[in-house]
């Protein structure tokens, strides 16, 4: 039986769920890892559902920034109260726990759980700890991470909050020069974190030793009042995470006892002696593992948005091509379906790319806490390229199902502009996109010169069997043609970009030799992180089960092809590819489309994301979205009056006047 | 003088204007279509710079939504103080006025002045109109346009509301038979308006005549409350124009007089007798004119966003190329340029684009006043598939200029939310941009089957006399040889799918024929309009200031170009250009982003947009960024105290718990 199917619903939905050719459930345990992983998601579910202090009371978009706030630090409270359900021993349950209360309306304190804690944990020493995790993880310490200023991002030694270690007093003094070196933006650092972990450049014995941690107290421990020499508070509204007060906060020689530099790797001892930390790169294994978060979360931004502009495309219902035979659904127009599958494709090819990049991390992390960084580099640019490419297309995605959705996309009632405003500022945090993709193209140029082994890089340096793609039809073109396929165009882009760049550095200096071919370099980056997603989204399907794995081919080849297509100058470069090939692949695209079509209503359920979490009139499961659009209006306080203040103060008087007039 | 650089400013931004190759305000006039409309513009900024009412109190984003509608309605009640600026005599000041007065925030009555009085103007009979004109222009009538229904767009005839005749009592009454038939979404009609034009389907003597528009009071003129046997009310929440009551309404066998019908075209006579208008096609003008006067405002929100995303990047440093030189404008990076200047391009080609279908609009509308209809396909084609073209891609720049701002793009203080979020509707009001592109293919295979002559269409049926590009150097890559470039591979896009049609319909149904090459149908209507654009782009730019010329030359090239190598597989296929070539035009597009580059600022200053509009801290013309941008924190409630009010409520109780504990 298909749990979607309930008495009520409207039928033009029923109807799809009834058409689908897999087990659905099947579908959500491939998909969500395993029947293990969706009971404890299911947990979590049932919990939040029996605890209404863990809701919302009204759809947030109704709510003003001040009642935002104080919906997420309510329910913050109620969290505080049902404590069980934080396992840091289940970090998978307990994000989803974290996330499900909070969605998209942000948690005031989320930076305590995903910076503060992990950053205390890699880089306090073991005395430190002690002395601080306790009443961190208890509830007094609310702490968050201030490492980016108003005018410093990326360029971490330019930072100008200055730590200056005092001998005498033993103490470091914090100062921030100018404005721009005003820490700006950490979440929650205005207004409800009583301290932070602040990154300073040190100086000690009138040297700088280069940016470093500290663990300082911003806020009174009970009367919270901001302390003394220090300035901070909101930075004013944002496209989103509205719900939190992220900050700023400026020092004016704010003094720290020694003690609270984070010491686990580098140190300043009482007189001032500044030693060094034994591995200089092991700071990086935190960032590769919040990205490799980051990549699977922002796919299911993505399934989010895709399930909503399904569903609502399967009962909204719009032109007649047949006269007198009815208006047909709008899933059924081809222009719709290429509008909405291609990314349903992608939804599933990120979050499988996701998940096997956090696979790699914890191979790397075991490896990295027996002293070996070797694969470190490999990680840190797939790590890189995958966020700034899903994160990009993921925000193209959720704006295409925005535009399925018609002009009910725009209103808030459709769930879409929350889901965009969210996630689209993940392009830009945790290393903006461009950055991150020179910094795998560089990593690409290096093993361009000096070859490496290994699945990710291998096939740089292999060399291409064929001249010409074997694909003859794309119903028989095989995952070992189209890898074949994909690495010789990913290998002449990238070797390309390595050719332009030598030829440039003959005559310029290096950073303009590679300022000027950073474009292409980019493109190459894009290549690389595309071929490793075709790569696992092929492998991991043929591991889907049997009645599932049809379908799933089906949006593997429609995302494959269609790149091929969109791209075919690069596949019919050197006649690599003909036009019959191409047209081959067109015939394919066509061919998913239709296959998808039947199914696609069923996919999008086997996401299984729950109702707290899609928050869409449009995407509602039971498809009865007129009635419910119609309710929601309930909740707009301009309903509440017949006639509106602004027209009794503002208009009313001037028509009055007008009509005295007449 | 560059009357942009003062005393005080960013030494950074200055630096740029110093190196202008061109004047700046001789640019703004080509860029503004002359001294004259220049000079009216002024004007309008002078009055509302001295009228303190016509502007906000504080920005907008840190306004709630019945803040946001106070402030909306408070502006409008000071404009009708300062009626002269509304003359309908200068349609291009009147609404430069109206804009620049409320912006983004969205007008409470934007529609009554672009809907409401031009479709009584073209639909009302001498008669209604000499009734109805007076109190629609004096203040007293407040009316909206309400077509759209919930469940029902683009489809017309099966709008669900009716209005059928009664001869008894010679009314129709107008009745809402279900809830997916309410009128959802047009402005101000939830709570501002007290008449409407309803559009329902018309029955009468038992039979229905298909959807016509009806004048409709709907609130108390003197009270404004709701009249009975109607209910009306906001429909909530949008990603934008939250200054706005964009409404819904439903119908209870509500009755008019029979004369509120709109008759100039057709009628309906005292016993019933349903009368034909002459010409069925008259109604689209007024579709052309909308989406005329859409595609040059919509580019100008991609030119405001280029203006803050240029200007920030001129004084925003960040990396250090060579160690100790300092850190570098980020404007000098490759890819930052890559990211923004190909959007300046579009900004000025769409505004070239829109200025230039406004032209053709007034010659077809002069010939429609005679009754000539001919060349309304032509110009309803052009206009769809501009609109269409035009505000999905500025969609895109506007992101992409977000993104160029880094982390502060996501801030409301950069003013790109707002942008965004304002324009991205665009994508679907007045007609679906899917929606559009397809009756922009059904024109052209029209063509296609039937040969038409002129310049928009005559190139479907002209000869190729090459068969492979003439292009040898970038550099001496002539006009023509562009535009006979661009005409070969849309003439082969435009075919490729005639032919595909073609041989569908051999063996399939006319609409599932249709529907099976929708995907290329759409594709070949976007190359219809890209080559539109690049003909017009070049010839408009060979008559700019001599002085201009080399800077717009580059523009054009980038945006050409650029287009051209990202569609490299439709020029390099049937190999009509070779790898050599394409390589031709890369290098062209670098020598351009080289060659715009010390003239960025300056370009984006001569667009001229005044502050009200631009609304940014990040694009202020005296690139005092950073010290702003801790003044607008000033403005948010969080900051009125120190200890936040949920802080109190919900954590101070808990707080104490624990530690009494420990």
């Amino acid at each position: 039986m298909n749990q979607y199917i309930r008495d009520g619903d409207n039928p033009d939905i029923t109807e799809e769920r009834l058409k689908a050719t897999f087990d659905v459930d099947r579908f959500t345990e491939f998909y969500h890892g395993g029947a293990k992983r969706l009971k404890s998601r299911r947990e979590v579910e049932k919990y939040i559902e029996d605890h209404k202090e863990l809701q919302d009371t009204h759809p947030t978009p109704f709510m003003s920034r001040e009642e935002l706030i104080d919906n997420s630090v309510r329910k913050l409270a109620g969290m505080a109260k049902y404590h069980k359900m934080i396992d840091m021993t289940n970090i998978e349950k307990t994000t989803y726990f974290l996330q499900l209360v909070h969605v998209r309306d942000s948690m005031a304190f989320s930076l305590h759980y995903l910076m503060f804690l992990p950053v205390l944990q890699s880089q306090a020493s073991p005395e430190q700890l002690s002395e601080w995790m306790p009443k961190s993880l208890s509830g007094t310490i609310i702490g968050t991470y201030a490492q980016t200023e108003m005018g410093h991002g990326t360029n971490l030694s330019k930072l100008e909050t200055t730590a200056t270690y005092d001998p005498k007093s033993q103490e470091f003094v914090l100062h921030t020069p100018t404005i721009s070196g005003a820490k700006w933006w950490p979440g929650s650092l205005g207004k409800f974190s009583n301290h932070a972990i602040i990154v300073a450049n040190l100086w000690t014995n009138g040297k700088c030793e280069g940016p470093h941690p500290f663990f300082v107290e911003i806020r009174d421990p009970v009367t919270h009042k901001a302390l003394p020499n220090l300035k901070l508070g909101d930075i004013g509204p944002k496209l989103s995470l509205n719900g939190s007060d992220n900050g700023y906060l400026m020092f004016d020689n704010f003094r720290i006892p020694r003690n609270n530099m984070l010491m686990r790797h580098s140190k300043v001892l009482p007189d001032g002696t500044y030693v060094k930390p034994p591995h200089s790169k092991l700071a990086y294994g935190g960032m590769v593992f919040v990205r490799s978060m980051m990549v699977r979360d922002i796919a299911n931004h993505l399934a989010n948005a895709v399930t909503i502009a399904t569903r609502y495309s399967s009962v909204r219902r719009q032109g007649e091509p047949v006269p007198g035979a009815g208006e047909v659904k709008i899933l059924d127009y081809q222009t719709q379906q290429y509008r909405i599958f291609p990314y349903m494709a992608k939804a599933i090819a990120f979050r499988i790319a996701g998940e096997e990049l956090q696979n790699i991390f914890k191979k790397v992390s075991k490896q990295l806490r027996q002293g070996e960084a070797s694969l470190l580099p490999d990680i840190h640019a797939l790590s890189s390229g995958l966020k700034a490419l899903v994160t990009f297309e993921v925000q193209g995605g959720i704006e295409q199902c925005r535009l399925a959705c018609g002009g009910h996309g725009y209103s808030h009632a459709s769930g879409i502009p929350e889901l965009s405003a969210f996630s689209c500022g993940s392009c830009t945090y945790e290393g903006d996109n461009l950055v991150l993709l020179l910094q795998v193209a560089k990593y690409l140029m290096k093993v361009c010169a000096q070859p490496v082994e290994g699945e990710i890089c291998g096939y740089l340096h292999k060399k291409s069997s064929n001249t010409i793609s074997e694909l003859s039809s794309h119903r028989t073109y095989s995952d070992h043609q189209i890898i074949q396929d994909w690495e010789h165009v990913t290998r002449r882009v990238v070797l390309q970009a390595f050719q332009k760049l030598q030829a440039e550095s003959a005559t310029k200096q290096k950073h303009e030799a590679w300022n000027s071919c950073s474009v292409e370099l980019c493109k190459a980056a894009r290549w690389h992180v595309r071929l490793y997603i075709v790569r696992i989204l092929l492998a991991k399907i043929s591991t889907a089960p049997e009645d599932v794995r049809p379908v799933l081919r089906a949006l593997a080849k429609l995302y494959i092809f269609d790149l091929q297509v969109s791209n075919k100058g690069h596949f019919v470069e050197d006649r690599y590819m003909s036009s019959q090939q191409i047209d081959q692949l067109k015939s394919g695209i066509s061919e998913a489309l239709a296959t998808i079509r039947p199914d696609a209503v069923s996919i999008v359920d086997g996401f299984a994301i729950h109702e707290f979490e899609l928050k869409s009139v449009l995407g509602r499961r039971d498809g009865n979205v007129y009635p419910a659009l119609m309710e929601w209006t309930k909740h707009s306080k301009l309903n509440q009056k017949d006639v509106p203040d602004a027209f009794e103060k503002y208009l009313a008087p001037i028509m009055e006047k007008i009509r005295a007039k007449i």
